[in-house]
């Protein structure tokens, strides 16, 4: 295993691009290859085991294209699988849902959390049965909240449905003491504003993508696989393309997209 | 060929059960067999090219199970792929747009229609240019509703926020003078009151379910393959299931879903 092989990231579709800008703001030395299951996107609304053999698939092209670390930057995923995948791999592999336990364990003062993801997510409990670890006279409160994905690909970012939805979704946390909030989806970081607005003060939101950004470059400094320059390209493969494909990449990624390189998984 | 065979039924997710429910209705000698690509689900955001090996693949699982017919209840597939699928199978095809189309040419006075779907429907312009066929100097407004179908799904059917999201799709109607409006997608149905409301009285909205199951009789009848009794069964198989399958189903079907059966197509 080489320094200069590329980190892998993997989501269901595109919605781990907020994973991949946090990666390349803070680990200008590596470069990645990102892979994005746009063909059988998505993943939160499916079973457990559909989820758990198109991850596997997945970590598999990842692995082929050579790289030296793979980021599970799916939280249906990082749920479902993620406790079955350790050892079963030849590189080290890095979900979404540790690093942000951690961060919302360090959050609250409360020990009153809430945490926000797909129904895959949600039903998984694997954000509450960690937390719960940490912290076991902890509060969690979980809410599926299935529209915001559609809703940030339809690019309604903060529009009057996306405040009326969020109303509805968080509803659970009026005076629910809560100081913390784990956005547990790639797709929430877009949807920051309007969460923060619907919430109130004294919430903190916790972003997955930043606390998994922070943790592979731990991951990397442990194990001595750290890029010592010459980074900063990504390159992107997807299942699928569709015609929008560009313009949401964009909004996630927050810079121009490159030319896509499409394989067939399915 | 036998007559006793059943009819085989294909959407990408469930959608197609409004389209099965309208043929338990109007058919009651002829049995049924679903099949929904819930693995897969929804095309309707996917390329043309991922529709149409979706579907090619779910027309021969069909076929497998010896149907004497396929009903394409899914818009999306019917209009990136039904020209091509002429003459291709063994059996006669039947899609949902060509029936949508008859209906919506027969329902406008005005020669003003509009057509609201996936965008992979609206993008295809099957309607536009089916309608356009017929009526060379009608107008057409197309317009895509990408939120419909998580609404729908997530069992938002008539709720404060469905009928904002109604009224920012349904504005471009607004004094454009339409005597017409076709549901082009199967989850539709379900808000019919509330896209009604909407776009006001004068406006006659075309469900492509109703016009399928009536096309599906014609067709039977002309090429002698009608069921001669001992009808009514339907036989439901996905390619995957998630929790919330039997609640949605069931709210589509007007029925309690019996058993289904899980098969593996990616």
């Amino acid at each position: 295993m080489s320094n200069r092989q590329p980190i892998g990231v993997f989501d269901s579709g595109i919605g781990g691009l907020t994973v991949l800008k946090e990666l390349l703001g803070r680990l200008p030395d590596e470069s990645f290859v990102y892979f994005g299951d746009t063909a059988r996107v998505p993943y939160g609304t499916k079973s457990a085991e559909a989820v758990k053999r198109f991850t596997r698939e997945s970590v598999t092209l990842l692995l082929d294209r050579g790289v030296k670390m793979v980021v599970i930057a799916c939280n249906t995923a990082s749920s479902e699988v993620l406790p079955e995948f350790e050892g079963e791999f030849p590189v080290p592999i890095v979900g979404v849902i540790e690093p942000g336990v951690r961060a919302a364990v360090a959050a609250t003062k409360r020990r009153r959390i809430g945490v926000i993801g797909t129904p895959g997510t949600i039903r998984s409990g694997a954000y509450q049965s960690k937390i719960m670890a940490r912290l076991p006279d902890a509060v969690v409160i979980p809410q599926a909240c299935p529209l915001f994905v559609p809703l940030v690909e339809e690019g309604w970012i903060d529009t009057p449905v996306t405040r009326l939805v969020a109303r509805e979704y968080l509803r659970v946390y009026e005076n629910a003491g809560i100081d913390a909030l784990v956005l547990g989806c790639t797709h929430y970081p877009l949807l920051k504003p309007v969460i923060a607005d619907t919430v109130g003060e004294g919430v903190e939101l916790v972003d997955s993508a930043i606390e998994t950004a922070r943790e592979v470059a731990r991951v990397l400094a442990e194990r001595g696989l750290a890029g010592s320059g010459g980074g900063g390209e990504f390159h992107i493969v997807l299942s699928d393309t569709a015609p929008s494909f560009g313009d949401i990449a964009t909004r996630f990624l927050g810079r121009r997209v490159p030319d896509i390189e499409l394989v067939s998984v399915v």
